[in-house]
């Protein structure tokens, strides 16, 4: 066990350390319904695409070598004798002399090797004259020459957008094997804290983190299932996260971790299973009472009570557990460039996060803005930031007009 | 009507001219479900957060006054008379020469206006030593300093994160009101194509647009309505399309775009209603044949069959369309820099839109490397993009080494 402060470093190789090696399971999917999973094995054509020779414009299956020597002056003349329709086997061959008609995306006859189109030809009666003179293959799409059968086309591991599902649907797949959704218990502890919607008695306050923590779950691919607000009481507590460790895959508490004669949090969760709290404090700030134990081999994140920091420590800490147990990659977070807006200080020994919200200046340069995060910006902090800012443990400062890397907190593109 | 080819910036201004200039209605949700909607109302304050003082810390609340010359050598010496414990109004007031212990987030008793930590202080018995001269408000959160009553906390078109979650949560409510999310038929159309699941018979291909489509308009934060495959028979398209558009806010079909003797959209469009179709062909490249109608108030779009083709017209043209149904702000796209990686050349005449894969070189420079999507990489080409650049219609050709911007049609990052 780790019962003093770990530095960020030391936090993140702790948790990487206990991180099951495995994604959780997997489950089948209708393609439908498969937008932003994650595909949980590689996936190999059974069939070519396009599955037979393909017309890939409008007009008629011919012999190229017929069409030798045609010019917009000197036509030559074919006879027409069928037509090849999209979506059934040619019925006729095409001998020497005779052309068949044809329409884009229909099988080519036995017989032909090229198209000429219908803009380069002249129909009289049952002969037509072709202006054009082909080579083999013209206009033709050769049967396995988008994908071969055999072919992998996707691998594991890889996350399903539109691209994605229109070549699953290409190869004939209407359903798809692919990485379950974490399950994340969330839950809120203090006796002032009430859940949203009903009237708010004298002494409390309405639960924040709850709420922000299962919506960070949604937009890190998880599935929250909301447990409601428990009171400081160790049993209630310990009831609250046994069934948490029952039905869920991860389980995220915020509140009770800080130093108070109420903060029962480290001393519950040592109570629930080997091997207990792994982590207890992080030098970073805000967000150093953060904890974190296993329970067998789930994670339990106790995050702190202040909204701000809560919502920081699950985007360090959290957010990666929760991608790598949905067998998504871990990504680079999106990030951008911006100027410092303002002279900022580290804490002293720690690893300093500061909020900022993104604007530009007159010179169209992206400034980074400090948000205020202490005491009176506790939620409001919440919805101004776009992101924040790193400031190293044995840096003095960040100066004004210094650039600054901001993570960002969400994509404000659309 | 418009029966000649349009230029992009004609269709997209033919587009706007016609999109109703108010998104869907509206409805409310839970909290839990609002990740990732629409705010459809300004948000005001109906009480002060916090809605009282409150400590920020664990310590005893007093009166400044009486800590005045405290110091580490010389402590004042008070009587401890009460608790103030979290969730409950406090029962003691602090007079002169006493304190109240409390913990963090407890209402300040009556008659203080400082609380010192408990690090500042040593109990002995009931009398407690402060080491600290405080001033009035140390450690005190006062009611209203987060978020005043009255005070407008989030406007009306504000897409719901992790953080504006918190927010509302934060001053009390348990739904929200959100714009409706905009139904969107998909179909395809085409006698060769076949719905993916069952055995392929000859000389059909499993259809691929309806499924790329549909994942784009999740991605585009619309709802999906998948009605399948129709053969290119007028009869059957209309009905399609009548009950598309009887179920659907927006309908897309794919295929039955282009010249040939089946290509019949245009004239089911038109038999539908006024003013039937109002675009017919856009000069770009790829994506020439798309059309849109609208039928009343209801515009449908008609894309290429072409996969690659159909799924780019979609992000011109129709993703900002359901984005404004959805009442979102119309967001830059994301975009990169990027060196282009070969020369390319832009089709005579049309703004040409090539899919570009992106990857970085042994300088890490990040290089736009052209997906062929041609005749052989019709589907492929969904999978392997990262975006598309663009090519103005007058310019000659991109030079290898230029520097690109590309459109991103997924983000990478997580």
């Amino acid at each position: 066990m780790f019962r003093k402060l770990a530095t960020l470093d030391e936090a993140q190789e702790i948790i990487s350390q206990h991180l099951p090696c495995k994604p959780l399971g997997t489950e089948d999917t209708k393609l439908l319904k498969a937008p932003n999973r994650v595909l949980a094995e590689d996936i190999t054509a059974k069939l070519n695409i396009p599955p037979f020779d393909r017309s890939t414009v409008d007009g008629y299956a011919v012999k190229a070598e017929d069409t030798f020597g045609a010019e917009e002056s000197k036509p030559v003349k074919l006879r027409v004798c069928g037509m090849a329709d999209a979506g059934e086997l040619p019925k006729t061959v095409v001998g020497s002399g005779t052309v068949v008609r044809i329409v884009t995306g229909a099988p080519i006859p036995d017989g032909a090797d090229a198209v000429v189109m219908l803009e380069d030809t002249e129909l009289k009666g049952d002969e037509l004259l072709i202006y054009d003179s082909l080579v083999e293959g013209t206009n033709i799409m050769k049967a396995g020459s988008d994908i071969r059968k055999g072919e992998t086309v996707l691998k594991k591991g890889t996350v399903l957008g539109s691209g994605e599902i229109g070549v699953l649907a290409a190869i004939g797949l209407s359903k798809v094997k692919v990485h379950a959704i974490p399950r994340v218990a969330v839950l809120s502890t203090g006796a002032e804290v009430a859940k949203p919607g009903g009237k708010l008695r004298p002494g409390k306050v309405y639960d924040t983190n709850a709420y922000s923590l299962s919506a960070a779950v949604v937009e890190s691919g998880g599935e929250p299932i909301y447990l409601g607000v428990f009171p400081d009481r160790a049993s209630e507590i310990q009831k609250a996260l046994r069934r948490a460790l029952a039905s869920a895959d991860l389980v995220i508490t915020s509140g009770g971790v800080s130093v108070g004669p109420k903060d029962l949090l480290p001393e519950v969760l040592d109570s629930l299973g080997k091997p207990g709290v792994v982590l207890c404090g992080i030098a970073i700030k805000p967000g150093k009472p953060a904890t974190m134990a296993l329970i067998g081999e789930k994670m339990v994140f106790s995050l702190p009570g202040h909204p701000t920091s809560a919502l920081l420590v699950f985007h360090l800490l959290v957010h990666p557990v929760i991608q790598k147990m949905a067998g998504r990659k871990l990504g680079a977070p999106l990030k951008v460039k911006a100027f410092a807006a303002a002279r900022m200080f580290p804490a002293k020994g720690r690893r300093t996060f500061i909020m900022v919200r993104l604007r530009q200046d007159t010179l169209k340069r992206l400034l980074a803005e400090p948000v205020p995060t202490g005491l009176s910006g506790a939620i409001t902090t919440l919805a101004r930031a776009d992101g924040f800012i790193e400031i190293a443990e044995n840096q003095q400062f960040l100066d004004e007009g210094e650039e600054v890397t901001v993570r960002l907190l969400k994509s404000r593109a659309s």
